[in-house]
């Protein structure tokens, strides 16, 4: 299995990419093709003691900013780690791609280098986020604004899928975010969308109120891609909340330093159950080969845990299930088949 | 300072009302007019030991429930509690009116019967909630799905009055929701609306996005029904996942215990920083009269302060305010006249 890695992108490359690939060469025996600048890779390699041994370094000289026009991925910045990247995954040089570079661009080289898988005509990006006791994958979450009602119901499909193939849950239940659960709720997009989720060939639950999902309500929430975003955006915004008030109400007086140090068995598990670096980074679903954008701020155990989700990603045969299950549903035989 | 109050909306009607209205009379001097089935409040009064005094009862034989459609308020349900309610309050009876009965009832009463600002085609119901050291307000959280560019225009600058008016902050600033800070961000409605909002006369600071606002980032947080709502119903699913968390964390085991104890403090600050029953209830902007929805689960307390809102709501002037305000925007001689 080789796995083809973006050496420049993220906040800490290529330090923490060249760290985290090292590290799942070791830990699962993978091959890694490492796109970037090769004498700056080899150096910092160097420098760090990081052995390249498994790590095959593609050069590429230039790299996509988060400033930078994510267009400029196909013409002006085609020399770019991102750019060389996706044309190796489209070439065959790998089995799935990582990169924690530019989101727009991501969903740029997916769209137009690796290609959508035909009849899904707007890929999603997923995310997938802690509950109360588990986890959900949220999409859209910021890769298509202007959906239909026929891109959600992909969506549901293709995320569907993703939870089976990727954490064995059996028939995931699918739900589509809304104001109200009754089917009437909604804009003419989920109205419509619901009609057509409830003949769609996977475990359609209904309206899923934005409340009920961190209460475990669904395993796949679907939504536009601005709201999907601004979910996204909100549950990040409040986890960094609750946790400084939290802080603050241990570090409040004497006796509330004293009585954090008892929990700190308790807090450990809190922590732990919040850690979404431990679900990989967010798969763009609907393009023809497994592409996985790892989170900006991405440390090496994070490019780790993307690098062993691409290889299950890879192994699990989900894209070609979606491919079949999109077929089957465009000529109209294909529903209550999974 | 006369108040009309529905005496049969909420959860926890009619005693919690009965209970709040008793205590705002006693510590604002207040007078209550309220509706519903006078045997059945004056029974539960005296049952509870309740004071009538300062309380006025007008008979309104029905109710509207959650499951009613909203729009009974205008016909089939002419004689409930909320509907005779909205009448007194047209008529001038009372001068602002709290319901802790069914949204959409609440919305349409605002919009029908007492009528909207000239100019203002469609209110927006706020809502206002903490943030890291503070507090936001988000509108529309639920009341209008069609918004259009200068309907969020309006919220910003009836938000930006409401915010100003109701704690005193000095030109507050006013964000747009959107998925990124950039002008060219989000859909035809965030483009719009954002070439509208900087030439609007408040203090508007740009696209905000949805992890900024609980750090603080903006006093207004203006979006479309659709989008606020799924904001606010997020926030408070979050914040109901995170309570249960520390919880678990502190009921561990008998070290986690011992540590909780200590704890007290700190818990006790936490929960009151994060309790939005002291914002009052949602106030309905851009209608004629002051409407304040109460939450549905609100107790006696949440009643109470929602008449004390009621009455700095009515006092303050801020509809004579909101409605020259649209009128100079209106007439294109507004901006920057604040």
């Amino acid at each position: 299995m080789k796995i083809i890695v973006d050496g420049f992108g993220g906040d800490n490359a290529p330090l923490a990419v060249l760290e985290g690939s090292a590290l799942a060469v070791k830990e699962y025996g993978v091959e890694i093709i490492m796109t970037g600048d090769e004498a700056v890779l080899k150096k910092t390699a160097a420098e760090h003691n990081i052995s390249l041994d498994g790590i095959k370094i593609v050069h590429a000289p230039d790299v996509i900013s988060m400033e930078d026009d994510p267009r400029t991925l196909l013409k002006a910045k085609k020399q770019s780690s991102m750019a060389v990247a996706f044309q190796l995954l489209k070439d065959g040089e790998g089995e799935a791609f990582v990169s924690g570079g530019s989101t727009g661009a991501v969903v740029v080289g997916a769209n137009f280098i690796v290609k959508r898988i035909k009849g899904i005509k707007r890929p999603g990006l997923a995310s997938v986020i802690p509950t109360i006791n588990g986890k959900y994958m949220l999409l859209d979450s910021g890769a298509t604004l202007d959906c239909k009602p026929e891109t959600l119901m992909h969506y549901g499909m293709m995320g569907s899928i993703y939870m089976n193939k990727m954490f064995g849950i059996e028939s995931p239940r699918v739900g589509l975010v809304n104001i109200g659960t009754e089917e009437t709720k909604g804009t003419e997009l989920q109205l419509g969308a619901y009609e057509k989720m409830k003949e769609a060939p996977y475990n359609f639950v209904g309206n899923v109120e934005a409340r009920e999902i961190p209460a475990g309500a669904v395993d796949v929430a679907v939504a536009d891609g601005f709201t999907g975003n601004v979910l996204l955006k909100l549950t990040e915004g409040l986890a960094s909340m609750f946790s400084k008030k939290i802080k603050d109400m241990m570090m409040k007086n004497t006796k509330t330093k004293i009585g954090a140090l008892l929990l700190k068995d308790g807090i450990a598990e809190f922590k732990a159950s919040m850690d979404y670096s431990e679900f990989g980074g967010a798969p763009m679903l609907g393009v023809q080969k497994p592409v996985i954008k790892a989170h900006g701020s991405s440390n090496a155990k994070a490019f780790k845990n993307a690098v062993r989700q691409a290889i299950t990603f890879a192994e699990s045969g989900m894209i070609k299930e979606m491919t079949e299950t999109v077929a089957a549903m465009r000529f109209g035989d294909g529903e209550g088949e999974e």
